[in-house]
This record gives C-alpha cells, structure tokens and sequence, in this order.
C-alpha cells in the first residue's frame, strides 16, 4: 500500500514591482512573493484530479492584481491580503506568503531615480490556516563582522583537535534572521525597523565567546526589548577569516592581515523565544 | 523569560577529493559534506561555556581524516561512519551528515584523466541519533524534460484565472528527491543506481495530467519496485515553456518554438510513503 | 571636446527551446542566444535619435521567428543566418551572434523524454560585417582533471616564494575553449565532435610541465588534426586541490585526500595559431 | 606549423581583509584582487620550460605580504605597488592588476563592528608595462532605475517588430562603468568620490531617450566635471520591466504594477573620451 504523505505547492519567484506616482515623489515596491498551499489536493496527485488545483498560473495572476489594492503597507500586511484570500479557495486549509522586499534609496531630492540598496534584503513570511495565523519578519544576507570583542576558547580537544584557542578573532557572518509577532495588532513597518535596531545593536555592542552565544544574546536583545515578538529564529554561518602567515617574508602579523574565506564555513542556527 | 529553543551547528562545505591510485587506474571520489550535531550545547548559547562544543574546525579534520580509512564504500556508508564517530562526543544526542557526490567519468581507457559529469548530484543524508538512525540517498539538480504526454487541464477557474487547458504541454523540471531506507542491510552503491534507474523509467513512460500526479507515479514506481525504500520525497518546480506567439510575424507555431523561462515558476512538493 | 569612442549593444539571454515533433522521436533544441550590432548608431548616443536603432526586442522576436526555418542544422548555421539577416539594417556594420548549447540526451528509446546533460556547455560565435565574416565554435565549462602526469617546476624562487617543487599534481581547472574556422566549407556538426573528441584525447593523453604547456599541447593538436580550424583560444583555470596534512592525526598522506579549492585559482589563457 | 599567439596568465579571487586597529577605531579594508602576467613567456607553453614563470602561488603570497606596507591608500595606489613590484620580474613585459573593493560600514559609532555595503562594489584596474601606465578606477553592480524621464521611440519598424513607442517607461539597469585617468597626480579616494556623484547625478537628473544616450550623458559629464579622466566606459544592461495586463481582471494599470525581469535583457555599452 502507498499513501500519499505530506504535499504542499504553489508558484515561486513572482517578480513585481509597483510604483506609486504621488505628486511628491514617485514610491517604489520592489518584491519577490512566493504562494504555497496546503489542503485537500490528494486526488490531484492520485487520481489526476485537478478540480480543485488552483493553477499557480492564478497565483501569480492573484498577486499582480490585489498589489494594486492591497500593497499599501507592509510586505507583512501585503502576505496577509494574499493568504486571506487563497484561504477562500474551497481546498485550501493553509496558505504561506513568503516575501521578499529589495529596498531603493532615492538618488537625489526631486528626482524620480533610485539606487538600490544591497546590505540586506527585508523578508516576510505569512501563513493563515485553520491551525491560526503566524507573522514573521525577518532579514536575509546581512553581512556583518565584529574585529573586536569576539573568542573561541575552552573547547574540547580531540585527536582531530588542531585549532588554538582564540582570545581576539575575526567573526563575519552572513545573517539570515526571522522572528515571530504574537496576536496583537501592530505596525509592522514600524517594528521592523526597531527590530532591526536592536539586532544590529546587540551585534554591535557584545562580547562574543562564541557565535551560538552571539545567537543567545541577540535573540534575546530583540525579545526583551520588544514585547511584540515572541520567538526568534537566527542562522548565523562563520564565515573564517584566517590569519596569514607572513613570517616566510620575514614579516609580523599581528592581527592585520587575513584571507576571507566561504568554503568550509560554520553554520550555526537556534531558536530563542519567551520561555512558560 | 527568554529560553532556547532548538539549535543546531555544524561545517559545511568541507570540499574533499579522494584519490585512491589503484594499479589498474585511479578512482577519483569528489564530495562535499556537512557536519550537524543536535545535543546538550545550551550552555554554550546562554553561559558561553565552550567545553561540550566540538570545535566545527575539528569537525573539518575529522572528515578529512576519516575519509582515510572510511571512505571506501557509498557516501551512505561514509555518512554512516562520520555521523557514528561525533555520536561518541559527549553533548552529542544526534548527527546529521549531508554529502553530495560529484561523480567524474574516466576521459579515455588507460589514463589517469576525468571529466566533471553535471547532469545531476548524487546526495545522502545521514542522521544517527538517540532516536535511532536515518538513511536517505537522492539526487539534485536533475533537469528532465517530457515534450510529450503532459497535460494539465480541469481545474478551477476563478476571476484571476487566464491559463488555458492544455491537452499537450511542455513539462520541464529541476528534480531534487530523497528517499529513506529501512532497517535492512542493504548495497548502497547499487540501491542507488536501480532507484535512479526507476526513477528515470517512471519519468519516461508516465503520463501526466499535472506535476502532482507525476510526483505520485514516479513516487509510488520506487516503492513499488524496491522494498527496501519506504518512503520517497520530490519536489519538482514547473520550469514554464511557453509557446511564442509567430502570428505577427505571420508564422504558424503549433507547438514548435517557445521561450523557456525560470521566473516564475511553480513549486511542488510532496512525500510519497508506505501506508499502514 | 567629448567624443564617441566603440560602441556596440544588442540583446542577451533570449532563452529558445525549438522543439521538431517528427514521426521517430521528438528532436529537442535548446539554445541561449545574444545579438550584438555595431555600426552607425553615433546619433542614438549624441541625438537621441533612435531612427537607425533597431530594437533589442525586435531582435528577441527575430531569432523566435527565424527559428523555425533557420535553426535545422548547427547553432553555427543558425547564427550565420541570424547574423546576415542583421547585416541587411541600414546602420549595421557588423552583426555577432554568441550562441550557447545545452544538451539533451533521450531518456529512454521510443519516449520523448529527455535529461539534461550538464559536463559542458557548446558555444558559437558567428560574425559578420564588412570586415569579413568568422566562425568560431567553442565549449564552455568542461570540467576536467588529471590525476597523473601533472607537474610543475623549475620555476623562480624570490622571498615570496614558498610552493614547492611538485613531480606528481593533481591538475583541475574548468576549460573554456574556441577555434576559428577557416574560409573553406564544413560540416559543423561533424567538426564540433571530432574537435572536441580531439580535445579531449589531448587533454587525456598528454605530460603537463604546467597548465601552459598543456594549452600549448591541446591546441596544437587540435590545429594538427583539423586544417580547417585557424586558430584555437583556450582558457584554463587551475583550480587547486592541496594535499591535506594529516600528520597532526597520526596519518601519511601520500598524495591521496585533497581539499578541493576555487580560491584563489590560478588563471591561463593563450591563442595557439598557424603561423606564417 | 604551429604558433602561440596572446597569451597571458595570472592569479585571480585572492581574497584579502586588512585590518588596521587604529586607536580611535579599527579601519577595515576588504579586496578580492587578481594578478595578471604578460611578457616573454613562451617556453612554459612551447617547451615546459618554467624558469621564468613566477608561481601564481607567490602572487598570491605577494599580495598578502605587500598588503601590509603597501594597501595604505587607495587600491588604484595599492594596484600600482603591485603591479611595480611584478614589473620587476625579469620576463614581466606588463603587469595588470584588477581590483575589487567590499566596502563596510561601521554599525555604531565606538564599536568595532561593520555592516557591509552591498549596493555595488568599487573597482580599479591598473596596468604598468612597457608601453606606459593606465589607472582605471569604476564601479560595479550598482543597480539603478529611472521612473520618470525614460522613453524609447521613433526606433525603425520591419516586420519583427512588435514593441511599441513609449513615452515614459521604467529604466533599470545594473551599472557596470569604469573610467581612465590621465598623467597628472591624483588624489584616487577623493576622485573616485566626486566622480561618482557625478555619474549618480547625471543620472538622476537626465532626461533619457535611450540607454545610449543615457550612457552618453552620463560620461560627457564626468568628463566635463573631472579632467583628470579621458575616458569613460559604460556598460548598462536594460532590464525591462514590462506592465501587467490587468484587463482581464477588471483593472487599470496605468503604468503602476510591472514585471520585473532579467532574460532577456538588452545590453548597450559604449566608450565616450575626449576627442581631438
């Protein structure tokens, strides 16, 4: 006997921008939105029935068409316009909006041309079912390093063992980070900001021994200084900077000069949320 | 409060070339492989105590030096030795090994010279843990495509709805699947080759009226014809041919030239499995 | 005084899936193509005046229409079609057609299924203007390694200096290669395969002193072999696999676990030609 | 019989991190630079003969070692230390070396931490050879979009065209551009500064009737506003944004949600200098 476990699809990569011609400046919406849908489509995939497969050609449709009306705000608020609706369709139990925000800054006053900011890109992932709603906000590639107040030391050693201890090291990552609002209503343009805020302060202003104790203390940051939130989630890859040795040319490197490199790379992920 | 949730950390991307100077010829293994531990490391987030967290540079040197001795066999058998190895490390409650398998085809007979195949990733995905252990061979990157016996016609037509039903598409793929082993013993290396080889003939002979069927039928032919597997998961995003509108140009297009496209596209995913 | 120096533009990434639906089995083509003109659009720049300026969509939709008779033999063929077509607009001087393979290879016999063949990628560049017209064929992304018969020595030692002398290397690099035909007719199909067959057994067969040499041996063969081909330009990363240092664990390692790197790489390129 | 042609060869994707800890806060320079040979090096090719063929591994090794003393400035100053020091070679004829810079910001004001930028990379490419010097310095990847003061009309009609006139389209372009300076003595970090905001001015403010001639006005004024540059090169693709149809939804877009895409793209580059 085969059964059809869990199943999930939708229509990625939906491109759009929407540009708003206000009389002071033209507003730029620059996304990437993502549909996916779960619900009653078994017979779709056992029996060639398509009676209730929405096409992800309508989804991308549906996205192009209720951004006229329904991107005014937030990319949070824009996924929840996108789940309610894909919610009324009749098989759907759950519908997940994941977007991504590509931000532009204005080039100069009083002109319609922009640049596009690359340091992060803004995400949101929204998904409305029968089990509740769920809003997370979130940012990805955000590249970051501390050259200073950052250690590895203590570990255990093994016959494998052969890094030292580190008291002053480089730690660069590239962060992606979400983190989960409760039931209140809030302003999600707002809180993203301020979110983000707290994020890059608390990576800025701790002592690291570690990359999971950087997780720890962010997390945390973000959870005690806004009551709005009630979980994060931060994947952080430590992306090494090795010290080069410069003493076969006769020289000192104290610290000074190093090679980035991607491959291999750490990769460090933790949840942190409001405990009972 | 503030608490830990789950957390995970590990290396990826360690890059290892495998070289075994056989008199008849030289056998070239080309992995690239990723450590995860799941385990007691809490205090290393929220006390920065270091002395359970197995330095993810001593994990580097671990696969490297394992690869000495342990990698004769599949990378399931390689996965299965690396992730029963860092199970012996204290904290340690579960290990994941992913690989990918880059697999090089001897130029000409009598010489030591090879050339990249790309026509897919081999991958493998081994976790020993407190829980038991888990065994998953797949592919990735494997682009299929049927010019003929896809439709995709019948479903639901909303105010957002402009797809046509059409008896005779393209269907294209970039197919990433997994599937899981049981308890028995098993040849990994030629598990391997004969799942494909299903996976391959299913692909081929099928019909499909949707992606969702496809992933069905080639789904439930693997757990058909091998035993062994007990359950299968694919994820196929629909990659769009769309057909050129020749007509300006006073040209007939019946099914003949189109525009392969990748943004959009549909996503689909499913897991297919043994029923009670 | 500001003046227009070379100038050039045209249209990328047009993405054609041609698709002959004959009676013994689909033939799939599938090709990525770029036009480039250059000529007399000096007035585009300094005017604005668009008048000579044919639109780079008027270009996509040229290579969609002429597809359909145009493309029956090679991508050379098709871009010398292409090309020609271009060269009858009034400001054209010259008109290049870069072209991009990917291919297919049938499943299984009697279906019209296909999988994607990833090893290398062909290429064509076809120009032609009042200058004359050229013909180059080419592969791109051919991933080859030699795991014998590789050294490199003999070369200068300064304080900098601190590769040693290696007999016995591993030689990696990801090729890419284009040859010149001459003025006579050929068959491209035909020629394409035995060069790159040609190639190959170069690559395969020969003693390396250095990736130069190797270039220097490739592309004389390949100029041996075809007296149709003028002149062959290859390009060869070296991408480098660095024994690992086992000894920290107890281990020899002779010359058999690499770590395989992309960064840095060393980079070759030279022109091998007929001379006077 | 065979000859070699141009030939070159180098070391590329050196990664260097210079860290200066200045007291009143640490300095952070981030380069990816590449080395590239040219001169009499014939018998590596035609010969095996290495014994003027400086390792790309001791390129590597002089870039970190040079670092030290000589990335002080900027990296055109840095380029020229470089490719000094190759020039010095006994078979060097010229020595080119291209430059990328990651810039990074600091995240609060007394905290050793960065952000980096990504909103494009700094470039330079210097060259010292037997027949004179060049600085370039440029910009990469910087992604710009005009949303007013874009048309493209009045362009020729031949029975592939399909596109119509437009009065006021969105221009996007991921800028690649790259600029010479002269003889005389510059400051290269404040040059490269003012030149820049030229180039972002120009293109904010111009009124644009084509891609090239927003790459004409674009350098006529650089070169008006820094005679220390004779030459501009420009190179913007045209990523189209194309308006959704949302008729049969029922709604109007006057020029409000678009389709952003990448393939194909046109792709317009073009040289403006100072004329005689």
């Amino acid at each position: 006997m085969t059964e059809l476990g869990e199943h999930r699809y939708g229509k990625s990569a939906i491109r759009l921008v929407k540009l708003v011609r206000a009389p002071d400046g033209h507003v730029l919406r620059d996304l990437t939105v993502a549909v996916t849908l779960e619900g009653a489509f078994d017979r779709a995939y056992t029996a060639g029935d398509n009676s209730t497969v929405v096409a992800t050609d309508t989804m991308k449709n549906t996205v192009y068409a209720l951004a006229k009306e329904g991107l005014t705000a937030s990319i949070e608020d824009f996924g929840l316009v996108l789940a309610e609706h894909f919610c009324g369709e009749p098989a759907v139990e759950r519908a997940t909006i994941d977007l991504r925000e590509h931000h532009w800054t204005r080039l100069r006053p009083g002109q319609n041309a922009f640049r596009r900011d690359g340091e992060m890109t803004r995400t949101a992932s929204v998904s409305v079912g029968s089990g509740g709603r769920s809003v997370r906000a979130g940012v990805a590639d955000l590249v970051l390093m501390k050259t200073e107040g950052s250690s590895f030391s203590g570990f255990p050693r093994d016959r494998f063992t052969t890094l030292r201890d580190a008291d002053d090291r480089i730690m660069a990552t590239r962060l992606t980070g979400s983190w989960r609002y409760g039931e209140a209503a809030v302003d999600h343009e707002i809180l993203f900001a301020t979110v983000l805020e707290t994020l890059l302060d608390a990576f800025a202003e701790h002592t690291s021994r570690s990359v999971q104790e950087t997780i720890w203390i962010v997390g945390r940051a973000i959870l005690e200084r806004h009551e709005d939130v009630v979980e994060v989630h931060l994947s952080l890859p430590n992306l090494h900077h090795w010290i080069v040795d410069l003493s076969p040319f006769g020289l000192a490197n104290d610290g000074e000069i190093f090679v980035a490199t991607t491959e291999p790379h750490g990769s460090i992920e933790a949840t942190v949320r409001r405990g009972a």
